[in-house]
């Protein structure tokens, strides 16, 4: 396993983009909207793993109430893993509650599934299965 | 750069760790205590990155205080650069606070230095020049 990426909720995406680009030499690898979600999020490029900035487009949508209720900041960490399947049946064995029981697409066209944060220390933790 | 770890503060440092290596298949790399920051720290290797995790010894320090305020959860992002004294001269120059104006020896034997999180969009962030 590795850190894949982090996900930090921001309110001004096009800022925090320049911000990142220029004090941690991130480069812009992808940028997306999703209006299910709610949400427009930039993948920015720091070494192998990537800092996923997260804007909300609407208030009531999970990053809106996020932000509303503990302004931006770090959101989750997320962890590459080869076997998408076996990490949520060892999470499931292991007694954690998982957001997500079966693995859904992410905005990157990877497989993604989340684990609930009150099973990991307060970290709202995903497993992303690289392609 | 690359991200160097992501500190998480945490309830019991042992339960945590032990959470760590079976979901996360990390490896405990090192473990310290800093009673002047008041606080014992558990380094967890995944991948080329490392999770902190960290538990606060009392209640008025300062992951004591994070811990009090908001729970157990995502603390703060640390990124690798190779010249610390150019990144906070870089983060300087660009108008962000620094918490530390120079450099001082982290936990792990590097040099370290944070920018305070509301010149990161909420971010706690810490500079580590890698040995």
């Amino acid at each position: 396993m590795r850190i894949h990426h982090v996900g930090v909720a921001v309110a001004n995406l096009d800022e925090s983009i320049e911000l990142y680009r220029n004090l941690f030499d991130a480069r812009l690898a992808h940028r997306a909207r999703n209006d299910e979600e709610g949400l427009e999020a930039a993948f920015l490029r720091v070494g192998d793993a990537e800092v996923e900035l997260m804007s909300p487009l609407r208030e009531d949508s999970p990053v809106g109430k996020f932000v509303a209720k503990r302004g931006p900041g770090l959101h989750h960490v997320a962890y590459a893993v080869s076997d998408i399947e076996k990490s949520l049946a060892d999470a499931r064995a292991a007694g954690l509650e998982l957001i997500d029981a079966e693995p859904r697409m992410g905005m990157h066209g990877a497989r993604i599934a989340f684990v609930h944060p009150k099973s990991v220390g307060g970290v709202l933790t995903e497993f992303v299965e690289a392609k």
